[in-house]
């Protein structure tokens, strides 16, 4: 039995509390929408948490860090109130092998921006369109489980090219809009020794994240991001030993060059 | 007539003063060699200006960066010295279009480090070994003209794997070290509407930048690195207004998604 | 002055000649509505010439190739009638640097199939449906020009997803359809030196190659993939003397492995 | 409990009956050794059987392919007494589903060349060299459970850049050769809905399929590629209802079109 991977589920939480309208379709907040899904699919496979923007540290501290897996993030209204030094830290845990999981809005969070190096912005549109989500590499892990091509969402929040990422390592989804729009909606990044899934399908105000399409993809993007454990990743550091003869060593004086 | 790029020289300037040994190598500054590797190579193609660490807002302000189509970099003892809202200047500049050239230790540089979003860490050794650059791209523009499979350079500081970078979009030369070591030497992304190269082999206390593979290496570089003009990059926007018909538009209240 | 781009037009010129509703849209051909707008937007860059299926050798002899530097493809009928030999021909051009420029149905011929290594299967429709193509990478040369992040076409055949094509290289637009489907319409990869663009917008029943953003991007594309001279390329060889001392070589019977 | 994985290795199986010294170093034959060191790593995980050139359909048949999930290939001598139509039906399988490894000299086999599409051409050298192993991504699952960042081989044979193959999707090691080369060595491709994995490492004439770095990569490897199941995989297909309403439909005549 391979141990169970720790997710830690982030949620801004606040359309859930303030807007009346949030709170009837996720009354629990989407975290508890997420949490259920992830865990009816994954099983015994996952232990879950959760943490939220109000905790101190946002919840997010070295401490819960050091035992997460995979960390799953939405915010939408208070990206700019997410500590500076909490953001690095997350990114820090992800270089060193944890994988994050950034939904919708996330596109536009602080620690997805660090890590792409890219503005993320995008086209939107908040009109209840459809939304069609073909998938363009069945062959992906993040896709197990679909046996059609494509499937839809019957309202959702546009978002729309030019998107401005770096080109993903592995694009899973594009997602078609009603109103004339396409978006590469499922994308995937390396950064250092940890795995990136943006995935956007997902919606406060639409009931999005019950839908079971979504759901699954949550659930196997998770599990797709989760640390392989595979190889040795440290600091970058000086070797003074080759581990072939060189020729002729001569000297060189390194005084001005220790910090690399 | 195509119009000429207009190149900006970054060079921290720190060891060409400060270390005789350097001095003596690049009497009148790295930047000096490489502006005349990149005039002699692009003729009427470039004009050059320098900017240095030491000058207000590094030589970077607004005004020279409107004006730049392709920055090279090269930092090293003072990576920590650059002020952070030049480097975002500069990211701004890359995303609208401009090409950033960075050059050996500048992998460490914050700049480089917040268009990828990795450590960039490495492993290195100053031992003075041989370093063979091998072509593994040999469609790529920054090695036209290249006859031979690889070239040598006598010294070099070593940059080994592994090295802690996004994978690259382009990968045109893997460099071999007589020590044992292997590096991505030559690499390519995207960010924005801005092309970034990264080219390794070069060093201040050996006399690299004099070797006439190099040279044409990095004015290959800034002819690649140079915006093409392309197509429209703006800022992230709403639409409201959808470009086919949507079927029934119901109301959303948008209150709490005006930042995005 | 550089040398002008030698470009050979492909075309397999079998509806223009057999279909009347197509000779009225392409009366004299659609390579002469591609050589038009080839030489207006190259001017004295290109010099073009024409090759079709009922030539013999397709038109393409070792010694027209030998002068081609960018192969533009139009099939559909007759995928079949294309001789293996002419194909192997022409992949092996390509890797020695000839840029292919493949369009619309030319999905479905040997060559472009040959150089994928996949099926290169998809969906179609021919419902005269409204086509979108959105710009998803604003720093490619192809799309050089554009200053809107999209374009229409009134009326389009339908391509969708999932096409069966490696991961791109790069991708550059994707198609948005009415009836509800996605395409990764505008794609280019590597393969030996040459570069291999696929573009799927157009076809012989609607005068989209009468539209002028699709002129500009063949236009555009047969630029992108001209041969830049670039590095050395050759066949794979057996080198027996190392370029740095082995410590001991001991002898080797390489009898049986005189095939590489 | 997962279904185990279906493994048939393939094996020319030439220089071991022919060449005694081949024959010392692998008297079972190489399968012998691949298999065992697959069973070892993976235990339950997989089920095994073996298939041979001299085999009537190499031992390829339909109902093998059809039970296979990951197929194991390695040829030298022999590759052109491949079948054409085992090649074909082998390809097939790979779009399908079905995981490829191709060791060492398979990088001239014809299913290996028709999956790239590339001439995958190389340079060589039988010098009994040293060879390092750089890892270079340490993220990847092939690599998982190497706690060191290289690993060395005392004597290989080596295989050097320029390599002609597409632009790996996946690029996990890199070798570095005594006699001064690099290869990439580690690569992964997605063709359709298979993986297709190519390690280098390896030689008949000398034991390193004993190794355990190599025998620990390939376990790995095959478990890396074999099927997720993933998502719907079919036949390009004609769709003529559209799934969105489409403003007008006018009437097509599709004669011409039938075969895509």
């Amino acid at each position: 039995m391979p141990k169970p991977i720790r997710v830690t589920i982030w949620n801004e939480f606040i359309h859930e509390q303030a807007v009346a309208s949030v709170r009837e379709i996720y009354p629990a907040g989407m975290h508890a929408v997420w949490a259920e899904a992830i865990q009816r699919h994954c099983g015994d496979g996952v232990t879950i948490r959760f943490a939220f923007l109000d905790q101190p540290e946002h919840g997010l501290t070295e401490a819960v860090l050091a035992e997460t897996d995979v960390l799953t993030w939405w915010g939408h209204a208070a990206h700019d109130r997410v500590d500076d030094a909490v953001v690095e830290r997350v990114q820090r845990r992800v270089w060193q092998g944890m994988g994050l999981v950034a939904l919708h809005s996330a596109h536009n969070s602080k620690i997805f921006k660090r890590l792409m190096g890219t503005s993320c912005m995008l086209r939107w549109r908040e009109a209840a369109e459809r939304e069609r989500v073909w998938i363009v590499d069945p062959s992906h892990p993040i896709v197990a489980g679909f046996t059609e091509e494509s499937f839809e969402l019957p309202q959702g929040e546009m978002y729309g090219e030019f998107f401005d990422i770096p080109a993903p390592d592995e694009l899973f989804t594009i997602s078609w809009f009603e109103g004339g729009e396409v978006f590469r909606s499922g994308c995937c990044w390396r950064r250092g020794k940890g795995r990136v899934v943006y995935f956007s399908p997902g919606h406060e105000t639409f009931p999005i994240y019950h839908d079971p399409h979504i759901q699954r993809i949550i659930a196997n993007a998770v599990q797709y991001a989760a640390p392989t454990g595979a190889a040795y990743y440290g600091e970058g550091r000086n070797i003074p030993e080759a581990l072939s003869p060189i020729a002729a060593i001569h000297h060189v004086d390194a005084s001005l060059h220790e910090k690399k």
